[in-house]
C-alpha cells in the first residue's frame, strides 16, 4: 500500500480485514516491522480516538511517533501556487511535505473540511497537497472527505459482530447541534459498497449525500421503514451536502431511540464517536448491550495497525 | 494498588516510603515491568514537574507515554448524566474514559478545581468520573482537592532529611495574588496523619481548610509561634475554603523570611513549586541551604515511579 | 561539548563536520549512545524543522524525547532577580532550570528575541537563564541571537555541495513581510568566518547586522555586485538591528530572481526556511535544482545529532 487517504485505496478489503483479525488477536506480533522507523501525525484539528488509536499502533509494531499540532506549534502553512507570500502563512507545503518526508517515514494527517468553499473541500487541498509532495506514504487521520481509517474500523466491527452472512447496514443521519463534516459518512457509503451487506442511507429530504459516493445505494426518507429488520444501525450526522455545509434539519423524531431501534432485527448500534446524547441517540441506546460503539473504537487501533502493516511491508 | 487518586488510596505508607528509596537508589533496575504497556497523561491545566517526571517515571519502567491536552487537543468533555449534549461539549465522559482504556493501561489525569462550585470541586467530577467509567487504574495528576503524587514526594522528602525520630512539621500558610486550590495542602495533611511527626498547621484565622481532612491536627493562629522548635517548614499559599475560593487576605506578615525561621530548630523549607518568589518565600531563604524544594521536585519521579510499579504489579 | 547555544561554542568545525558526515552516513550506528537518556525540548516558539529534526536525532541516538511548549503547556517564568512576583509569572527560572535538570540529562530551548529590547535581546536572558541554573548542558533551538544548529546544518551543506576548494558564498537579505530576528545570520555569519570560504554580506544601506558578528565580512550594498561568480547563495531576511526590530525596507528588486541568479557561477541557492516564496525568492529559482533547501533541511537531523553525539559522550 503505497497510502491510505481514501477507502478508494483499499484494494481488497477481505484481505485487510484477515490482517486486521489476526493483528488484533495478537497485537505484538510484529514489533520489530516499525523499528528504527517514524510516524509524523500531524494535527489540524481536535482529536481523541485518531490520536491515541494511531500512536499505539505505531508503538505496537515498534514505530516511533511525533507528534505534532500543525495549527498551534508549526507555521501556517500556504497552499496555493504561485501565490506572493506577503499574507499569514509562514510556510509552502511545498517545502514543507517535503521537508517532513526527510524526518519521518509515513506521515499523518488530520485536516477537517472548511464547510463553506465545497470546491476546496472536494479537491482535498491539504491531503492532495501532501499527498503530491510528501516522498513518503501518506495516511489520512481524516480529511474534508473522508475519513477511511474509521470507516475500516467499522468495516471490521461489522465482521466481528454480524449474525448472518449478509447482515442488513441501516446509516441514518440524526440531528446534531454544529455543522459537521460529511467525511465519516462518505467513507462509510465506499466501504459499505465492498462488503457483503444489504446496504440502505435513511436521512431527511435534502440531505443527500455525495451522489457519486452514494450511487447504487438505496435511499430511504423514512426512518422507521428504513429500520426494518435492520442489523446494524450506523448513526452519524452530516450537515447539507447541496446547501453546502449548512443545517437544514434538527428534527429530534431523527434521534435514535426505542422506538426506532424496536423495529430491527435485534440491531447493534454504531457511532464513530464522539456522540452527542440525546440529540443523535438516547441514553438507553447508548447504555444497553445493543451499542458497540466502545469496541468499534477499541478497532481504530487494529486499523490503524493494518495500515501501517501494509505500508511499512512496502517500506522495508 | 487499584487506582491512585488520594493519600486515602495508601494503605501502608512506610512500605511505600521503602519502595520509593530502592527505587531511587537504583531507578533503572525494573526497566521491563512496564514493557508495552502504555500510560495516558491527560492535561486539563498547566503542569511542570507532573508532567515531566511522570513521563520519565513511566520511561524509567519502560512504559510508553502518550501526552495530550485534552482542552485544545480533544474535545469539550460532558460529565453531567443524562443531559441533551446541545451545548459546548461533543463527548461525553462515560464513552471518553471507556475508549481511553482501550488504548491505555493506565489513565494519568490533572484536573483542577473551578473554585468556584464547592460541591462540585469536593466531589471530584472529573477525576471521580474517570474512576467510574475507566476499566484501567487511574491516576490523579492532580484534582479538585488533592495532589497525591506531590504528598508521597513529600514524604519521602522529608523522610529523607529528618535528623530525629519524630520532626515537627509546620504546614504554613503564605500569601500569594491569584486564588489557589487547597488540593496540595489537603494531601500534605493527610498524609503527615499517616507519618510519625509533630505535625501543626499555622494560618490566618478563617483560613482553614476542611474540617474533616485537618481533623485532630493543631492548628495555630500565630504564626511565629507556629515556627518554634520546627524541623519542616511546608510552605502553601490557598485559597480560602469557608469563603470558598476567595482571597481573604494578602498579609506580607505571612511570607516566610528570616525573621520566622530563626525561630525554628534549623528547619528544612519545603514547597511543592512552582513558588511566587517573595510572596511566598523571601529570596534569601529559597536560595540558602535551609531550602529543599529541588531534592523535593526531583523525588516526584520516584513518588510516580513507586506508584507505578505498585499499580504495573498488579496489572501484571 | 558543554552546551550548544552559538556557533561560539564550537572549538574545531572541521571536527565537528567530519564527525556529522560519519553519522549521516550511517544515523543508526551509535544507537545506544544515548539510552536511558532524557532530552528535555522546551518551545517557547514555534517550530517545524527544529522540533522533529531534533527528535528524530536524538531517537537516532536512542535518547527518549519530552517536547513541551512552555508558554501553553507550563507556567509562565520569571527571569528577574530579586523580584516580587505578584504578577503573572507564577514560577522562577532558577527552580525551573534546576528542577528540569533533574528529569533531563539534557535540556534544549528555543525562544525568538522580542525585537523590542535589544538590551534583554543581546543577553538572550532565557538561554543564558537556562545555562546558568540548568545542572546538565543546554542546547539551543534559536534563541534571540542565534540558531546555531542551523547554521551547522548550514556549513555542512555547503561542505558537501561545494565544487571548488575555497567557494564564494554570499549572505543576500531579501524583503518579508514581517519582523524577523537576526539569529540565523548571526549565526551564519560566524559559522561562515571559520570556514575556507570567500565570504560577502549583501543587504540594503541601513540593514548592517551587529558589526561586532560581522567584523572583518566585506559587505556590498550592490546586490547584483555581490551575486558575481557566488557558488552560493544564502538568502535570509532579518529585521533592522540599529533601528532595532523595524522594518526599514520592503525593497522588491532584493527578492532573488533569476536575474541576479545568472550572474553567480550556477550557484546553489540556500534558505534555512521556513521560505516565503516570491517575497525571499521566487518560484523558478526555488524550484529549480540550483536549490538546495530541502537537503539543508535534511542536514538538520545530522547537525543536531552530531552536537547531541559530542555532549552525550561527555556526559558518560
Amino acid at each position: 500500500m503505497k497510502k491510505y487517504t481514501s477507502v478508494d485505496d483499499i484494494l481488497n478489503l477481505n484481505e485487510l480485514l484477515n490482517l486486521a483479525k489476526k493483528i488484533k488477536a495478537n497485537p505484538l506480533s510484529n514489533k520489530y516491522l516499525g523499528k528504527d522507523k517514524t510516524i509524523g501525525l500531524l494535527f489540524f484539528n481536535p482529536s481523541l480516538r485518531t490520536r491515541l488509536s494511531t500512536q499505539k499502533a505505531a508503538r505496537n509494531l515498534g514505530m516511533d511517533c511525533m507528534v505534532m499540532n500543525l495549527n498551534t506549534e508549526g507555521w501556517t502553512l500556504e497552499f496555493e501556487d504561485g501565490t506572493v507570500m506577503d499574507g499569514i502563512a509562514s510556510e509552502h507545503i511545498k517545502e514543507a511535505a517535503k521537508v517532513i518526508s526527510q524526518y519521518c517515514d509515513i506521515i499523518a494527517i488530520r485536516c477537517f473540511p472548511t464547510l463553506r468553499d465545497k470546491e476546496k473541500d472536494e479537491e482535498e487541498t491539504v491531503i492532495s497537497s501532501f499527498v503530491k509532495y510528501a516522498t513518503v506514504p501518506v495516511i489520512s487521520l481524516e480529511g474534508a472527505t473522508e475519513h477511511p481509517l474509521q470507516a475500516l474500523a467499522d468495516a471490521l466491527t461489522i465482521e466481528e459482530y454480524k449474525k448472518t452472512e449478509r447482515p442488513k447496514v441501516v446509516l441514518s443521519w440524526a440531528p446534531h447541534p454544529k455543522a459537521l463534516p460529511q467525511s465519516v459518512s462518505n467513507s462509510f457509503v465506499k466501504i459499505m459498497k465492498k462488503m457483503e451487506v444489504d446496504f440502505i442511507i435513511t436521512h431527511p429530504e435534502g440531505y443527500e449525500l455525495n451522489p457519486e459516493i452514494t450511487k447504487g445505494v438505496p435511499i430511504e426518507y423514512n426512518q422507521e421503514k428504513a429500520f426494518k429488520n435492520a442489523d446494524f444501525i450506523y448513526a452519524k450526522n452530516w450537515s447539507n451536502y447541496t446547501n453546502y455545509g449548512k443545517i437544514i434539519s434538527e428534527d429530534p423524531k431523527w434521534t435514535i431511540s426505542k422506538r426506532q431501534m424496536e423495529l430491527t432485527n435485534h440491531a447493534r448500534f454504531m457511532h464513530c464517536l464522539p456522540v452527542r446524547r440525546n440529540m443523535i441517540v438516547n441514553d438507553d441506546i447508548l447504555d444497553s448491550e445493543a451499542s458497540i460503539v466502545i469496541p468499534e473504537a477499541n478497532n481504530r487501533t487494529y486499523s490503524a495497525q493494518t495500515i501501517l502493516t501494509k505500508i511499512l511491508e512496502r517500506l522495508i
